[in-house]
């Protein structure tokens, strides 16, 4: 990496070779197709590749220290050639530094290759663009806890165009994977458990972040790339890159909504293939998946993208090509159109090409989507970025009040014994303690309590020895947990801060890192704190951050209180302190099933109902809080449900409704949730599943009625013959405020 | 059951309908299907419905006091058409008087039906026939541990004469079931972990139960009924009557070889259907299970039976039927042939007939599977038994020593520290003290041990409060600890007895009953008496006995030594005396990995090797004890391995061959494992398999050459197209003492 080259340019303007004069590719009246059906004979075969490769800016993508674009000379090798993409250029620096290094990157690449191709500048960006200076949102495990789709596609619009003001194009997200197993390191990079409620959220995340589809091309947006295609969330274990052990009937009802919808309703960009097997067969080698579903019954024509280096790793890893050629094969005949990394595999498509020219027609198919993709955000015709709008507009008030906003939303209020919370504003002095508290806590909880309350704040412990790869737990330190209680003691109130932190929950990177675990239980003597203020009499409000289920049986018992923050925006603090101190009420709703015990899984809400026949020996049944469940300042009533028809018929519809009051003292938001149990199928049957939902605001003595349609398509389910199929019979419908606790009726269907 | 009616036979002689005089089907020198073909005709549809129900002997089959046979009026009217089967009777008797009392039911069965036709009479038997007065062997999981499938026939062998002597016909055994989840409750009645030791071990019980065909028709063994088809280990969390999650790979390579070796080598006589479903499909009501893959494929014809009141849970409990009669009609269709226990289910049939004649097709197809299976047992021409060889031969001393001889081989050796283990028998005092002690342990000891050994035993306290549906643990009973500790404190040696009992592990009934657990640590204060005792000084020798596997990582680290006795035979304590004080050194070697926490499941050693490649955070890696580890008092060396040949091709074989030598002071045995790795395969491999195994006895400085054969069979598997391949490339062949710990060579499959 030593020796860089500077580039200059001098502004912006029309940078294509002008000696060559526009050619039909490059006329933007002409259809995409036929501008590709130009373009793609001109190309030679290295440029075709080049088009199906992405680097990472870190081989060499840089400002130098005047903000002048410095690249290596891997890159500038890399480069001549044109390039699908680059992964995170200027990630490092501000949006506006960012804006004017990607657009003299953009420029350099358009005038290196023959043709004038501009290159996708990729991001990642499910808890906003992962790159400085832009709005840091809550995680998607929070957006899933709001129940509030609408909200989601304000967080995702924001991304979009904070990441398009900056010069990307793609981001590697949302995660449409079903995350049931809290052992998984990246279980709060995903929506959750359910089938419905993953697809509401990745719906509308796609369609935020493309500004619904228009803003691709007006270049206000990005495109996404909904990951990882297919089950990646089942790894056996919670372990990543483990197999994938799942029935076809689960694959199809449970798992691939989410991806469906990406692709049919919110036209996705782009689609990102798992790391994992299914029956064996791994994803970046198989053409069922991506092509047969993905595209021949989908009709995605968009890019598929591999994961980090997996076409390489279906070798070296899978093992189930027998060199890296055959890998790289493999991929292409699957349908994988880039590859994300690897230097050893579709690098080797040229010579294959040599040995097998009928291989050059997978690679035309893979550049057409590239292309395709290319010519959808507008990038040929207008390849840079307004460096001034970048500054102005990135991690504005708005978006920061956004972020607010969906925290307030995603904040689950679990317990509440004799109405702990709210805290009155009153004259009252309050411990801030505990492992998860943040430096900025203290004074975020200061700005909204008032001057009345008086604040000491102390972190105690850290959780682990935060060692990056292969962190350990610490011993206990008696002597913080003293000094805590002491605090507490001192106090009229305690506010704990724990759960678990960015060393206890993480993705398990390929290389010597560690992230998922083998038991949920709070790491540390986060318990034993917690029984210590306990016994000092004081009233005990647990606030909990964290990025995987944790069993929290210890706490649930003891706590009067108990927060359910997971992981916020960067303002979550004072969006904490809003709940605490009662100007808003919380209303985030529980995304997955939360378990007593390690030993329960598998266990989510929709399981099928022969599931729950057993419980444990020694064991209270049950989960410890059921998906959906959260309490409210308000206090929600539910009428009798009304249903429009007793029958329905394949082309019929019923509405269900049921009145809701807040006979609280409260306005609060409530998630009115509706779940659908098929009494009687062909094949065993989920005990439930949620079908929709609708959050709604009352206030205090107000009434609202909240309606459902339910039509046969939320009836269907594969059938025994591998088909969908709509079953006659009886249907149970239950309205209400958690998977657990609802209003019934029932309907039958009738062919 | 009030209105019994005594019934009087006047001892053996011809009982059939003498004024019918001699039929086609009562005519021994017939083929079994020209009877058949003779005998289906004569009968009414309700007396060919009435062979395809089996009854329990608890509805009112006793004997008086005079032991004569004494029936429920429920009974005879139930047996006015005959009967396909009654379960147990006299079970509760000694195997004279149940020989006695099945003679006379028999008679009665066929006198009271037209065609004088018999009955089966029915037990299970995985541990021996499950009956008073014969002989009880150690579980399933003892006898995969003993890895010597000759033994194992040889156990059986006794089960199917034992259970022939009392007059019995078929058994509900043996378990073909991969038991690889520790939660569930039953794991101690099937084979362990692994397809081929399960495969193996199912061929020789059924071998041996069956006096290897023969002895059915001999009237000198009894048939088994293979269970439970398919995937019932597999349950979800371990959890009975729970769905499967499975891959259709995963079923064809790793569950249906015990079955299918079952069928086709073994030619058991029946196969019980399981509780659960395959992907949603119940396997009661899977035709492509019970008649394609059984019958259809494998050329199964025999009979199928259901697991209690199965058919009709097809729709009370299942839910894939819309009523009782659906469900029987499902459970028709799909192939199950008889009907167990139900009074809803095939008793709908001759109803359900009426209203469709077609169905009568079925019944007849089931109703010949039935016959045929009394034809195969000789019961039409033999029905009766020897009631004085019942008195003799049940229970002999040679069958207690046999059940000894195979504790003996399944007692695993899991640590000995500085060879704590054996004990010399010098003059000592030993306290055998925990909750697994038996009564009969001491005078067990004291016999093999001599006199100069004084013993002092104390169990000092319960696991629970012995609750027969729901048992609860018992609070720490300080006293007892303090008690057994002194013991100990008193004693030169302490062996405690660990582990769990009959309440801690069993099977979680449809009714009202626990079984199944959700954490795997030892219940009670165990581990504490464990480190009160190790706190001492004294030597600490464990003897473990439970009923599912536990992660004993506490024992694992504080005691000198481990023996693993699992749930041994009425024999048990003596062959634990015996290898305590060194007179047999123990061979058995783990059939299951001990994990070293409930959040490493799914962990079994062949899962794919991409299962292997991220451990969790703060847990180290990999198994407590690996499967196939047990130590012995012998000490093994394996020279490097020999391969005949470097390559193999579809039609040779490679022999591997290693020279193992026990360099200790004590004669000992050993079972070499043979395991092979597919380093490439167009799947996602196992990271090894168990493909071969031989127990042998190496006295001191003795040398044995272990050859294996290779066969292209071997490296099969199930490919891309769901066919079985046979696959190009690379193979490790490990030899050696566990599935960790072996010599390695590699060998090259060439098309």
């Amino acid at each position: 990496m030593k020796n860089r080259v500077i580039l200059f340019f001098l502004g912006f303007g029309l940078l294509l070779n002008a000696q060559r004069g526009k050619m039909p590719y490059q006329d933007a009246n002409l259809s995409i197709e036929e501008r590709i059906n130009d373009l793609l004979p001109r190309m030679s075969l290295e440029e075709k590749v080049a088009q199906m490769r992405i680097f990472h800016a870190n081989i060499g993508v840089e400002s130098d220290e005047k903000g002048r674009l410095k690249l290596s000379d891997r890159v500038i090798e890399k480069l001549k050639l044109g390039i699908a993409g680059i992964k995170n250029p200027g990630e490092h620096i501000s949006p506006a530094a960012a804006a004017k290094l990607n657009n003299e990157l953009q420029q350099y690449i358009m005038k290196s290759n023959r043709w004038g191709i501009p290159a996708l500048f990729v991001t990642e960006s499910y808890n906003g663009v992962d790159a400085a200076g832009c709005t840091k949102f809550g995680r998607p495990i929070n957006s899933a806890a709001t129940f509030n789709p609408e909200l989601v596609n304000r967080i995702w619009d924001v991304v979009g165009r904070e990441a398009r003001l900056r010069g990307m194009h793609m981001c590697h997200s949302p995660e449409a994977d079903l995350v049931r197993d809290p052992r998984f390191g990246r279980m709060s990079e995903a929506f959750g458990e359910d089938t419905y409620l993953t697809t509401q959220m990745v719906l509308n995340a796609i369609k935020g972040v493309q500004g619904d589809y228009k803003g691709l091309g007006e270049g206000t947006h990005i495109g996404a790339v909904a990951k990882h295609f297919a089950g990646y969330g089942q790894v056996l274990g919670g372990r990543n890159f483990a197999a994938v052990e799942i029935s076809p009937r689960t694959l199809i009802d449970e798992i691939y909504p989410p991806f469906e919808a990406a692709v049919k309703e919110a036209r996705t960009l782009g689609i990102m293939a798992s790391h994992g097997d299914i029956n064996g067969v791994a994803s970046h080698g198989n053409p069922e998946l991506l092509t047969g579903v993905l595209r021949d019954q989908w009709g995605f024509d968009g890019y598929v993208v591999s994961d980090s280096n997996d076409i390489a790793r279906l070798y070296y890893f899978m093992k189930v090509a027998e060199s890296p050629e055959a890998a790289a094969l493999m991929g292409l005949v699957a349908g994988i159109d880039i590859d994300l990394y690897a230097e050893d595999s579709y690098a080797y498509l040229p010579e294959m090409v040599k040995k097998d020219p009928s291989i050059e027609k997978m690679i035309d198919r893979s550049v057409r989507r590239v292309l395709r993709t290319k010519m959808r955000l507008g990038l040929f015709d207008n390849p840079l970025v307004d460096v001034k709008k970048a500054e102005k507009e990135v991690r504005s008030q708005t978006s920061l009040a956004l972020a607010q906003e969906a925290d307030l939303e995603s904040i689950i209020l679990l317990k509440n014994e004799a109405n702990t919370l709210p805290l009155a504003k009153n004259k009252k002095k309050i411990a801030l303690i505990g492992p998860l508290l943040n430096q900025e806590t203290q004074e975020a909880f200061q700005a909204i309590a008032g001057e009345d309350i008086t604040f000491v704040a102390d972190k105690g412990f850290e959780l682990t020895d935060g060692k990056k790869g292969v962190p350990n737990v610490l011993p206990t330190d008696e002597k913080a947990l003293d000094r805590l209680t002491g605090l507490a003691n001192d106090a009229d109130v305690a506010i704990l801060f724990l759960g678990g932190d960015e060393f206890t929950a993480k993705e398990a990177y390929f290389n010597n890192a560690l992230g998922d675990r083998a038991t949920i239980e709070p790491v540390g003597p986060q318990d034993e704190l917690v029984r210590r203020v306990k016994a000092l009499g004081k009233p005990v409000i647990i606030v909990l951050k964290h990025r995987r289920t944790l069993a929290i049986n210890v706490m649930a018992k003891e706590a009067d209180a108990i927060l359910d923050g997971w992981d916020l925006s960067e303002m979550g603090d004072t969006a904490l302190a809003k709940v605490i101190f009662g100007e808003v009420s919380p209303s985030g709703k529980l995304p997955v099933t939360v378990p007593r015990s390690i030993g329960q899984l598998p266990f989510h809400y929709s399981m099928k109902e022969i599931n729950n026949k057993k419980g444990y020996l020694f064991l209270e049944d049950g989960p410890l809080y059921p998906f959906g469940y959260g309490l409210s300042y308000g206090n929600f009533t539910y009428d009798d449900i009304q249903l429009s028809g007793a029958t329905m018929t394949p082309t019929s519809e019923i509405t269900v409704s049921t009145k809701v009051t807040n006979t609280g003292s409260m306005a609060a938001k409530e998630v009115v949730q509706l779940y659908i149990k098929d009494e009687i199928g062909s094949v065993t049957r989920p005990d439930k599943e949620l079908k929709g939902f609708e959050k709604i605001l009352l206030n205090p003595g107000e009434s609202k009625t909240v309606s459902f349609k339910i039509t046969p398509k939320m009836l269907e389910f594969t059938g025994l013959s591998m088909k969908k199929v709509l079953e006659e019979g009886d249907y149970t419908v239950m309205v209400g405020t958690s998977s657990k606790e609802g209003v019934t009726a029932r309907f039958r269907l009738e062919k």
